[in-house]
């Protein structure tokens, strides 16, 4: 499936600051870069680079003086996602058998506190017979039990504080997901995106746990068709995988974010009928 | 410098537990591993892995049953801990020109919320001249005005708690530092060692920050000569780099640390006299 | 009923302290003492008062230098629990009608912030159909979700911790309750008592909700009969009902506590059958 | 003194609530209510109560249905602070000594978690040579470490939290100063005024330490004259004092708040001028 991304965000810089922008498509088996163009106004020279803490593309530059800078990013993209079979997903993965990369997605992070929360994961999720049923009833608890709804969090909410406050926006709902997973010894990760037919648009934020060898995709917002996402990253959480980072001073005035379809045959799955979605992988 | 370390855990193991280890000395441009033996009883396939997440070594194993287990480690290292020019430690390194590798230890983690403190950072450290003014200040700062005392806190405190309970171990300590560092924009990160002297016996948990271009040693508890660390591990934090990851049904029964001079000639630092040890690094 | 009840608290005083001791039995409508000591070893002039903030009795000495100190209570108390009618129960009080010195019992207090816990409170409990169902429901999900364990828990541990840990003791179990049932605009208090046949031998902490104009009585640990708690103290969390409060330097060595039938009447309660007990109000 | 108050609260009621106000003058030693009138639009029978947990006056009211509403309240009232002798302020008042009143004010409390704040604020203030010192600096400390911004904190903010975030507005001004005064064994009170010259206007949040056995005002916003609030309430933080409770649903839509002298000769205090204002005491 084709799909054509952007994202232009604005910043009023008040004074020198530098920026760490993650919002370019990440290359992986699941998506091929057609093509993509970023450019800034005023032009100033990015540097890309890569990091060992995610599975990301960042860019770095400076803006030396009090200006308004912009950054537009655009991309078309083919994405193949694979459904994987349900006996894959009722295998358990012995953490002695995990590979080095996935250990670090079972310890605790920073908005996601796993350490905290084991005995509350083990009494509401722990009787279900195997991680795939786990990290699923997870999803749907969180669906269930969290409101979604802007203005209550902030950037330094974490899973713990969702869990008793019980509302938050993609990135809070992704946070719980992880910890509980994590907090039942099943590998959980951050994942960002553009979302087709995300309303209002704006990046989004899902998560990935580690089942029978393979990372699912879970989205406890059941915002948007879970066939329709794009990563940017993977991370252990926001920490790893903000959008924008920014040293100095500065902030933004204005972010316009899309993802559209550019293939007349695609068809987004109802976001209700997570049975035909079971299984899903982005890896 | 010459030193000989051992570490010895025994557990009780109650049902099938796998067991993640970070006790091995790990190699560096500072240290020279001239012999090591990692032995368990009863012996148990080891599998030794290393992680993007951690400049360190791991053992992973499983103990399939109700048993008592043991591992023990020793090794003999040559030191060579580096003292960094004051004009380096005065040159101030921009974000922008960081390595890839260094970027990811200015975000918060687990027990480090460096985003939650950047006013108290900047109030208190900010006037400071240079990076490792700011650095040495946040270090004198803990060791003045937070209690070393066991028993207060537990494997889930971290360095907001720290902050404001005033009281903890060299975990604590070290990432009360980390966390300060970070919210000023200073890299910093977690650093496991044998330790030479440490009284009571034990790992012990200090900081590096990022400065002028070199990861300078720091330790806030003041509680060994700088000198005489035999680096374990670095990470992020704590979550990073525990000795020991436990997933099963198994608890330790008895620690055995140490760390001793086997060089006649060496000369411990004195730990009040910082001023001798400025810039002292084990990159 | 007839309850004999003791207490003997010894300290190693190393310093001048001030003590506020509260656990004397305090009189109610529903308990009358027949006969009290208290002693103090060596003795010392104990100044009894009562306070605004909580139904109590409190006791106030000083120590004016190092020594062991004991002090000793015991009391023989006839008992009159009520059994509130079931049309009472189902009753609701609006806030209206409320005395004035119910309301402080709507406000959150030190350990029980139920001004964090309104959006999961109404989800969790929120569709029930009266005061009572909710407030019985609250107190059998915490029997069922939190695990009762020593040792996890400090005297700073709050609600908002034991929703996430799932561990506690009676005092972390009684705070749950009492926010969890403020969060839903029912007024709750804690209750400090000697309870028959506890075990082991401690202080109980429990709590009382609200309802159609009683205070009603709830015990989330199910450790004891219900109809055998002679009360200590009613306040809004244990910050108004510590059993001592220590100004100076000065730790327990000893804690000695006891309730006793001294009717051979008494017929226990059996702790799981809560609808035999239904409506049970110590007001 | 003479002081013209007054105060409007629109709200969009959306259906069935019961409002509890808090925002008319108590009557102390220290103002006498020479008029005042209170009115809603629509009117609403209202009923005005006392609590035992605070000393203030508090109306509560019901709204049936969907409605907007407003209550006005306005007051003329004669201040009469005082000036509490240096002697006084240098008298250690021994808890053994305290009226029972007093003691609550001694412990922690929703906002105010003092008893996770001893080792700080002994660190901190310990060493200074009476309460008088400790409390002053507590306030200086808060006015110089603290940046006073909207926008940062919510209703759920305390003081553990501003210690660390240090940005906040009156009300967790008064918190932090409350929580550590307290943590050193100095009662501690909230406090709610109309304050003159108060920019933009609103109501004021301030607090009192109890030392030499008086009630002595500090306010370590220094935003406003010292000698120029017409007090509110006292209560053990914003949980027993807040201007407005709602229990239903609705939400305020405009807050006009004033306070003008009426006094020709009222000299406003400097806020910057703290040695002339030592001792002042609205009891």
């Amino acid at each position: 499936m084709k799909f054509k991304v952007f994202s232009q965000l604005n910043y009023e810089v008040l004074g020198p600051t530098t920026f760490i922008f993650n919002l370019q498509v990440v290359p992986t088996a699941s998506q091929l870069i057609l093509e993509e163009l970023l450019t800034s106004s005023p032009h100033i020279k990015l540097e890309e680079f890569t990091s060992s803490a995610a599975e990301a593309r960042f860019i770095k530059l400076f803006v030396p003086k009090k200006m308004q800078f912009t950054i537009n990013y655009s991309a078309t993209v083919n994405l193949y996602y694979k459904m994987i079979d349900e006996r894959v997903l009722n295998t358990m993965a012995p953490i002695l058998k995990m590979d080095a990369d996935v250990i670090p997605y079972l310890f605790p992070s920073r908005y996601c506190q796993s350490d905290k929360l084991e005995k509350l994961a083990t009494k509401e999720f722990g009787y279900l017979s195997n991680d795939y049923c786990k990290a699923a009833a997870i999803n749907d608890w969180i669906y269930n039990n969290v409101e979604y709804l802007g203005g209550f969090t902030t950037s330094s909410t974490s899973a713990q504080d969702t869990l008793t406050e019980r509302v938050g926006v993609c990135r809070d709902f992704a946070h719980l997901g992880i910890a509980l997973c994590r907090a039942l010894s099943i590998p959980a990760r951050y994942f960002t995106a553009y979302a087709y037919n995300l309303n209002p648009p704006d990046f989004h934020a899902c998560f990935e746990a580690y089942i029978g060898g393979q990372w699912i995709f879970f989205d406890p917002t059941k915002l948007v068709p879970a066939n329709g996402l794009v990563k940017i990253a993977n991370g252990r959480d926001a920490a790893d995988a903000s959008v924008a980072s920014i040293f100095g001073n500065a902030y933004c005035t204005a972010l316009n974010v899309g993802c559209i379809s550019a293939d007349e045959n695609f068809k987004p799955f109802l976001t209700e009928n997570t049975e035909s979605q079971k299984g899903l992988s982005y890896q």
